[in-house]
């Protein structure tokens, strides 16, 4: 099939390359060109100077860019992917966005007669390298039963959460829940080191509790030895708390917890530690 | 073996019939005496009138009672356990109470030639009942030895954590853990569920990833449907959050996130959902 993948970043970059490796013909954009011009040269791929040109010829379009105006950008701007595409082609888009934006992409592409859904991913550089990545869509079905044998290259899991824009609701989900159980975790660890326990006895016993979670079997104990050079970075996070942020005041839900957790990464932020996976939320506890 | 048991509570009730089941010869106290009583005439044991009574010519007492007070009272009161039982008693606290009462009560047994270990629980009622609790314990190996074969009749995974009072911090560690996983799962599911999402398959999807938790798993459905006439009661979980709260200040530790569902906590008792499982959390956005 032939294939455009727009966006070369920690997460595009090896998603594309499970394209090529799946047999597809794939033609990459990114902004930064040198970038592009290395992965084709990697891969049996090839590369163009805007989103416009690596669409044109496509069956299908995946992006995975920054944010909502990256979103706008790549499918609406002046050398956009809606400038060149053939109707029929089906446009999935795999940045953590806004359902706003998802909706209005998805009604700019029916006037030129293509399909959209939105599709942000979860599993992090890891799951995009081993290609393990969780989709959660937002679409019709038949489009979803189209894109779903070609992101079979690096997803374990896709599934079909509703209409276009459920996709990034889910994923609001995904990323308010961890901050809930990152906050809990950064106190309870404390707590309990500054007591004196040892914490991986402490997770060992609780993690197959009603108190267990992902991040208390994967974080608590780097956590508690202050390693947080891998993962997901808190820079990303505050981006998708924003998105949250904004949905929520547009439907009137408060997130108090969401929003405090959001405070301490900023302040994390300033200390330079904008890199560091999300589970730095303990160096709350390390200012003096 | 000869078991003293205090304290038939939610918890104490069905774990003192499971050591009879065991084999063991069990005499109960309970501060209301009818339900002594009954506990006897259903199991093949006997009552006493007072803790001292019951424990008297003991091998093993086991306590699980309400609180610190509570603990002092049945240990230490006028017809206390210490005032009755033989030197080399080993004393076992199933009640979920402070460190500090902990080590007190430890250092009181001492003086009498007696061994002492913290043991609180976590697993709710289906746990009592079904026999499958987890312990957390404080104390000697030796002492933890003897006990454990005997406990065995209603835990399926004990664990030694340290010095007396070290089961305690344990058991604080759980309860403010889920004091942040269930914060960010009210969050999430009002958010999702109010912008339309499928809550049973937003949880298919996210539960085993960074997002996951047993809370997850298990509650985030009926959180949804509003039922909570299960679980562990919030009048409980608040007696527990404020040990967790001595003891942070105590040792200096801010605990911002478990004092916020606290007081969340307090407003849903006010409003009579007392008796509700820990998941009523979500019901913080039902209020007009």
């Amino acid at each position: 099939m032939k294939v455009a993948f727009i966006g070369l970043g920690t997460m595009g970059y090896p998603m594309a390359g499970h394209l090529v490796a799946q047999g597809h013909d794939v033609t990459v954009y990114n902004r930064t060109t040198e970038k592009a011009a290395r992965w084709a040269s990697e891969h049996q791929g090839s590369y163009q100077e805007t989103p416009a040109l690596a669409a044109q010829d496509a069956d299908i379009v995946f992006t995975c860019v920054g944010n909502d105006d990256d979103v706008r950008q790549v499918f609406n701007g002046e050398h956009g992917i809606l400038k060149s595409v053939r109707a029929g082609t089906l446009l999935v888009d795999h940045t953590t966005a806004s359902p706003d934006v998802a909706i209005e992409i998805a009604e700019l592409a029916k006037q030129i007669d293509c399909r959209f859904i939105d599709a942000p991913v979860s599993g992090g550089e890891a799951g995009a390298v081993n290609g393990v990545l969780t989709v959660m869509i937002g679409g019709d079905a038949a489009d979803f039963a189209k894109a779903e044998p070609v992101m079979r290259a690096y997803a374990k899991s896709m599934s079909l959460m509703g209409p276009v824009g459920n996709g990034q609701i889910t994923k609001m989900a995904n990323q308010i829940c961890i901050a809930g159980v990152l906050q809990g975790l950064s106190e309870a660890v404390t707590l309990a080191s500054q007591s004196g326990l040892d914490i991986d006895k402490m997770v060992d016993v609780l993690k197959h509790g009603a108190a267990g979670s992902w991040q208390m079997e994967n974080r608590a104990s780097t956590m508690n030895k202050r390693e947080f050079d891998f993962g997901f970075a808190i820079d990303w996070m505050r981006k998708d708390l924003g998105i949250c942020f904004d949905h929520a005041q547009k439907i009137g839900v408060e997130l108090p917890l969401a929003k405090q957790v959001d405070a301490k990464y900023a302040e994390l932020q300033q200390q330079g530690l904008n890199r560091c996976d999300t589970s730095v939320l303990i160096k709350q506890y390390d200012s003096e």
